[in-house]
């Protein structure tokens, strides 16, 4: 059963996090024209879909590293890479789609960084910035202290999980702006409703459902590396692994923290 | 130490809810003309009004009620009772909030929830209202089986602070939508950053600080209710409220969940 629902949930996720990507696409070549890096609004274009693709669908991906019972056992020093090298990755892409955004700004000369959703989304990448810059020099780099280690994971994972947030706040705050723009002169305003408003509102509440997902997972006591010496049915993923040694016989105790009722 | 701390938190947060309800009161008041129920513009003005002070304010001060210590010790089922009732206050300010955008709509002859903000506002207002009678039901009453309560309790959990963080995108898509309508005609337009511009985006960042540092009291383990039997530095506390008997002796203990570093 466990076996059955990790892989469900690893297709779900994956499938919903392609969607993101291809709807966000799709918006821009169907309704907008296509892409460009000439400075154009084909290059403004590129903007929503590495923003998603980025910030919210990679960046997901690199966040769930240690969610993979693979990760579980042995050293942790190739899955910290794993997860910096993605969320690197993330970054990259993140940085890509707002100079593609200041690009197209400075070629029709329109102000940057003037509205809320700007204001939002560049703070968030200022977050994820300093995210990946202190997790580096923290937990992937051997120099810092046990006590600054044991002090700074729990602000790590925390802003983990906010900057995903605040991604989203952004996305969905530039999604709605960019379909007053665009319908502004149309012949079928946003308020009636045309099938680019209803796709890419569409789009947007798909982007909700899969950060919601992500974030279930990431802080539920049941997809986390359990403690050492008990093995829940989740481990039982890994001897589908059969290069993987299983170090630990198996103990039939629920791992998780305990809580109390209402 | 744990004492000021505890002060200092609870001080720094009623002050931050308070300038997010005072600030979008102000938005409205001087650059909106202020507020009135006749279904004109007036009664939209209430409408961020209402959304912040019910879905994200008093929602969080219902929400954080189990992180005070007096909720510690002792039955729940007062505190309970307070969760529950500050939550229904808080629905019911979004409720007025929705009857003041719909009032104001259908009095001008606008279209109701075409935009993504609007979509995801009634999804978000949706969700609260399960969240509340789904809550009300299984935790409050006395009819659930202890089952039922184990098994629903971290759901309640994660869409309570789910539902916060929707609220959040909520508001930040709706001031951004709002600046960009008022501002269209504008002598001075959003991307000039006008007076209002600068006061209304910085009113939205205040409400995401206020978010993020509630989002982080109801995850931290030390503001939790410790397990029975050990006493956390917090919780002297306590002994700060004479009528509040500490059950427990002190042990040296601190509470929380234990984690591996990375």
């Amino acid at each position: 059963m466990a076996v059955r629902w990790f892989y469900l949930s690893a297709l779900t996720l994956s499938s919903l996090g392609l969607m993101c990507i291809l709807f966000t696409v799709y918006w821009m070549q169907s309704w907008h024209g296509g892409f460009a890096w000439d400075g154009t609004i084909f290059t403004f274009n590129c903007h929503p879909v590495l923003m998603v693709a980025g910030m919210v669908v990679l960046y997901s991906a690199a966040s769930l590293v240690y969610r993979l019972p693979q990760s579980w056992v042995g050293s942790k020093l190739p899955w910290k890479i794993v997860h910096a090298a993605l969320h690197l990755m993330a970054f990259i892409l993140t940085v890509l789609g707002l100079v593609a955004v200041f690009k197209y700004h400075n070629h029709a000369n329109i102000a940057n960084l003037y509205s809320l959703h700007s204001w939002l989304g560049i703070t968030t990448v200022f977050l994820f910035a300093c995210q990946w810059f202190l997790g580096f020099a923290v937990f992937l780099l051997p120099w810092a202290s046990v006590w600054l280690r044991r002090l700074l994971k729990p602000i790590h994972v925390f802003f983990g999980a906010s900057i995903l947030s605040l991604a989203i706040a952004s996305v969905i705050s530039g999604i709605n702006e960019k379909l007053f723009f665009s319908l502004k002169n149309a012949t079928k305003p946003y308020s009636s409703l045309p099938g680019e408003a209803v796709f890419a509102n569409s789009t947007g509440m798909l982007v909700v459902v899969f950060a919601l997902l992500v974030l279930y997972i990431l802080q539920a006591s049941s997809w986390k590396r359990p403690e050492a010496g008990v093995v829940t049915e989740r481990q039982l993923l890994l001897q589908l692994v059969p290069s993987q040694p299983v170090p630990v016989t198996y103990v039939p105790v629920t791992v998780g923290q305990p809580y109390e009722l209402w």
